[in-house]
């Protein structure tokens, strides 16, 4: 067992309406000069920004705002968020969107104290220690990046998709309104819920197989994704099933799932290379590689992707054959995504067969160019990764 | 399903020796001047309380000390600390050691910056506004109190005891090694499960039950403790079950599984008079009555019962008597309780049959002389009262 530290402090605000409270809440976390950042028209078009901006008005509380976060949020919208904030003395960040448009946050809100290049703290050749606040308006659960620690920003030269962890830019609070979600299309619901998965799985497949309390929470996580997610696409507009897939998204992405146990993330940086190439959805990309991924590596905790498939995917258990029951975990769990309707390999995610002059290129970037492993379950490899890139493909 | 707000800012350190922190965490958390604060002789005899003085004065950190904090912690203790921290110009509270001394910080925090005496939070008669930070080593998981916004003190002058809960006060830090709980006695040991269990279940016994995720949580953490906590009776040196015990404590009290459920606390509040007048464990007395409460008031949601029954004690469900199901969690969770050396009824835990006149002295306070009643899964009337210390007899 691990040593570990939890350190979750965003004050979650839960409910219908509680979009209402967003001014409040600003005021309580000393904002006085709000940016108001958002992404394509949904927020718009729904009439959710204007209700927001109404508030501050109401409230006496200065804003600007800036638009246009697009998933896989860019550089170069970080730097004009950058720029807007300091001509306008912003002292505080709201978010009115998903991963992305809080992931713009968290990087502006290091940016702007920075006097260097805010993509100095993605390459890793500088560290922050000034941070303006933020705080959220959650339209789409699927990131945690409402609870996280963490941001990943797409560098537009060249592609290339980096994350950055600091407590100091976890939103202060964050408002999430179920039915702000009813809207979402199946696409991305589904992508989400991938994605929601994912970050307890990523915990999940761990050698540090000896922390009982961490891996009842995580299985019930996943059961209740696994139970819920298909409800919701039958029945978008369920308070109840929204309600839940939410907070199973914020759960699975604190730490509280990885308590104790050493996270792999090997699967999250081999999709971060593929989203940064193709610019897929991030949860989809996850989904196709995952199964690959879960294969190659399997034989280093045997017992765990066992235990996976029988308390998680309720796999009856053959035991003459581990790899079986294994094997036909990740089987139930393909199966699961694709009645989610995501795909479960490359050229499903594609449409197209990627090329091995791709392949290259992906494992070069996400292996530093051979100078890098990527994984703790199994430290993979350049080799590795282009062999679970075709085994995907 | 309830609107929620869930806020958990106490930065939890957890494994071997991080005891060796408390200095930079004070100093982070902005202390210069430390009232130490503990209970019996365990913290002195096992070395503690001097490794941490060492700390202190090695970090140029100004500290006094003030032991002697009892279970059921004092009111007179509280003012004696109050007085001491205005004397000696305290600014932050560590307390070493578990729930009592926890909670007599808690209300040292809020009573240090208050012109009028501190009693007045617990009668109902103000709120505090100003609170002292409090960071702390525990040493004993049951109370939750770690983590959670509430503290108990029990007022000298007629045995009562009252709970009070605000933000204000919840730790900064909660440092928690598990080999500090190498040496609880069983009993202390055993208390602590029931403890951690029922703050649980005082929130899992709802009438909202459409909360998927909390359930999922909930169960996992009760089956969790129903494996670990008699290993670690038999095995009290094991690092990984005593962890597992530690962090279930944290996690059941945190407002984790509370999240979307109306909170129950009948049988806190039913034993709280029970402690108060009897001087017993608080998670013995939970024990003791449990099982009358929850005959007396499963009828309000049968389902509920049968659930837990099935879910989390593993009872085989009876499809043709949801009651006959129910009894048999009910009973499984007091033979677990029994298991553990655990009384089951009044007269196990205080030795003797209790009077009716002490019974109607219990219902009186607990109901404020009948203007109030408790639960709310069921809401308890003063005849409710005696009737369940009366099952329990």
């Amino acid at each position: 067992m691990k040593d570990f530290s939890y350190y979750a402090p965003t004050q979650v605000v839960f409910g219908r309406g509680t979009e209402d409270q967003v001014s409040d809440l600003i005021r309580k976390y000393g904002g006085s000069k709000v940016l108001v950042h958002y992404g394509g028209g949904s927020a718009v078009r729904s009439g959710l920004l204007s209700r927001i901006t109404a508030g501050l008005e109401a409230a006496g509380i200065a804003y600007v705002t800036l638009g246009g976060v697009v998933p896989n949020p860019r550089l170069s919208m970080v730097r004009r968020g950058i720029g807007l904030c300091r001509e306008q003395g912003v002292d505080f960040l709201l978010a009115v969107g998903g991963g992305s448009v809080i992931d713009s946050c968290k990087a502006i809100s290091m940016g702007v104290p920075y006097e260097g290049d805010v993509w100095d703290f993605y390459a890793g050749k500088a560290k922050p220690s000034e941070w303006l606040p933020v705080g959220c308006v959650l339209t789409l659960p699927a990131s945690g990046s409402e609870m996280s620690d963490s941001s990943v920003i797409t560098n537009d030269d060249g592609g290339i998709k980096k994350g950055f962890n600091t407590d100091g830019y976890r939103c202060r609070f964050a408002v999430m309104d179920p039915e702000l979600t009813y809207t979402l299309p199946a696409w991305q619901t589904a992508c989400g819920a991938v994605d929601i998965m994912m970050h307890t799985m990523e915990r999940y497949f761990s050698k540090d197989d000896d922390m009982a309390v961490t891996d009842a929470l995580a299985e019930g996580l996943l059961r209740t994704v696994l139970s819920v997610a298909p409800k919701v696409l039958a029945q978008p507009r369920s308070y109840v099933l929204r309600s839940q897939l939410m907070w199973a998204g914020s759960l699975s992405h604190n730490g509280l799932t990885g308590c104790g146990t050493t996270g792999d993330w090997a699967t999250h940086k081999l999709e971060h290379e593929l989203s940064g190439m193709f610019d897929v959805s991030h949860g989809a990309g996850l989904a196709a590689l995952w199964g690959s991924w879960a294969r190659y590596v399997r034989k280093e905790n045997m017992s765990r992707f066992v235990r996976f498939a029988v308390n998680v995917m309720g796999v009856e258990q053959d035991f003459r054959s581990p790899e079986a029951t294994a094997e036909a975990g990740i089987c139930a769990l393909e199966d699961f995504f694709r009645s989610l309707g995501m795909p479960v390999s490359i050229h499903e995610l594609t449409g197209r067969e990627i090329t091995d002059a791709e392949i290259a290129e992906m494992a070069d970037k996400c292996s530093g160019w051979g100078t890098m492993s990527v994984g703790s379950l199994m430290k993979l490899s350049r080799s590795d990764m282009e062999n679970i890139y075709r085994m995907a493909r």
